[in-house]
């Protein structure tokens, strides 16, 4: 097996190295023939990594840099001022061709602007678009875009289903992935002109398209990839944590409220921890940025350990499956069948 | 006090007069000085208020419709040929004065197509709404719309801001109730043209602007009013009626796992039926369409008893609170207020 070199911007996210460098020694151990690349402060990660026992192991290494992009800074400032923080110099050695793909729990904007500016987009692709795999009741459904773009095109929203196609069978192993187009019925006579040129353009082409979704249909998981412009993507994506959210309160309340329920939650604890298990969103921590040339994933910014762990496992799996290459040949092939349409 | 007088549409919905008239029975009961006409085919309806012991009850009459809009009709079609319908005339009788309100758990889009037809919009309203209740973690949330309108303008979404304000005060109680703007992220720069120019329209409004609201903020219960085109709204409102179920479903499995999960399953079951129940989305049924020259309240079209009287007593509070009156003079001082504004 090749090896898979990944940076990690370590300074990024709410608890930087602590959890970045912690994180980076369960990878080790975790997955085959990954090496890494911490990129940030060098002392303080120096320190943390010896506190990990791997100072001494060749299969990470300290790359300096000197600034951090913050949680709230503006992509333009960060792209243009902070030359040499942990995120830019992590997508700079991605450009450099030194590691395969990067990771950080930074700032999502400056993120995606940097990526951007750095990798640039993928030959045919107009816009890149976050992606992340949400659980569901049949199975893992794959959703985009998650807030890169506020207003997308009918050809924007038909590049996204492609990517979103390739990320599933590289993500989650799925041959022919179905792939639904979120909008607020499944008449075919409902919705925007502008989703409904799109299903058309995406019904033209060569994937498994299922046709209209609703939002419900997400925790569902009707269909492999979910399809929408940024501005849905995030709204439905915090709704689902806001509820999250509130049903935990509800059902921490009800226990607490007298003897006899704090009695009964210790009865219920081993099944509710199973089922915050089930449902805990760390588990499927790691939005790709899809659509550049090469591999960036994006973890959220309270991630612990475990939850950026899992962000590197996304990473390591686009690598493996080469998700840049593919996106680039389907785009090239959908051009084609286009072309030949047009023709 | 004065009798509210509700027709309801008691052939509409997946149960009809099953449903309609036992949640009749149950309104008249609980809400003092309440009348109501029941609109559909005479014959079921006398049988079914039999049964309830109503037949001679001179709170309640039958209003004869020969008529039924199918839940799959399209607008346009229904609102042609279905003028003798039960959603039709109890519209109608809103029309003619002879009720105050009308109550339907039929076909959403035919609802709102002929509401709008026949009781016309409010003078200076654009376009109506539909607006829903909430349950968050520090209270209600008045949110709209939810699917009447798929693209809105930036005065579009002012004028729902207005409406949602007054429905707070008349459903809630509220005094001033704090506006929210759902955008993508709650910092001004953040978000489409339109979501900064309507930000910026209701903030020079006479409302109780909070400013930007994120998805999550829903259930949080951060402000008593959410505003956001219909598209977002009926997205996010079907997001978490997924996660809901998602959620169900797995709580549902994990306890049936063994015999020792279906044990701790009795012991929490007091707790779990109590988080249900302030969970149930059927506690919020009725969803209100805003911006018309009458009441018409929306029950979910699966609703069982108390659901769809639920959405009675919420037609009975805005009867109370003459909810178009004061939409119609809080439109005319915020335009008088514009017009200050430009002259």
């Amino acid at each position: 097996m090749e090896p898979k070199i990944i940076a990690l911007d370590a300074m990024g996210g709410d608890h930087g190295p602590s959890v970045t460098v912690a994180a980076a020694r369960l990878a080790m151990d975790e997955i085959p023939g990954l090496e890494l690349v911490l990129v940030g402060d060098r002392e303080p990660l120096a320190v943390e990594l010896e506190k990990h026992g791997r100072g001494n192991d060749n299969r990470v290494q300290i790359h300096h840099a000197s600034q951090v992009v913050d949680m709230d800074e503006l992509p333009a400032v960060a792209l243009k001022k902070k030359k040499d923080s942990s995120m830019r110099v992590a997508i700079d050695l991605v450009k450099e061709g030194r590691v395969q793909a990067c990771v950080s729990a930074g700032n999502t904007g400056a993120l995606m602007a940097t990526s951007k500016f750095v990798l640039k987009t993928i030959q045919g692709i107009s816009r890149p678009a976050i992606c992340t795999t949400l659980p569901g009741i049949n199975g893992h459904t794959q959703m985009l875009d998650l807030g890169a773009n506020l207003e997308c095109t009918p050809e924007n929203l038909a590049e996204f289903a492609l990517m979103g196609s390739v990320l599933a069978q590289s993500v989650e192993g799925i041959k022919d992935p179905s792939v639904g187009l979120l909008n607020i019925g499944s008449e075919s006579v409902k919705g925007s002109e502008s989703v409904k040129r799109a299903s058309q353009l995406i019904s033209e082409s060569r994937l498994n398209y299922y046709g209209f979704v609703e939002g419900d249909d997400i925790y569902k998981g009707t269909v492999n990839v979910i399809v929408t412009d940024g501005f849905v993507g995030n709204v439905s994506l915090k709704t689902a944590e806001g509820l999250a959210a509130f049903i935990n309160h509800v059902l921490s309340n009800e226990f607490k409220r007298n003897w006899l329920t704090r009695l009964a939650a210790v009865c219920a604890l081993p099944v509710l921890s199973s089922v915050r298990r089930k449902l805990d969103p760390r588990r499927y921590n790691g939005a790709s940025l899809l659509g550049l040339n090469g591999i960036v994933v994006k973890s959220h910014g309270s991630a612990d350990t475990s939850s950026f762990m899992n962000a590197i496992k996304i990473a390591s799996l686009e690598i493996e499956n080469k998700v840049p290459q593919r996106i680039s040949s389907a785009i090239e092939s959908y051009m084609e069948q286009v072309g030949e349409a047009v023709t």
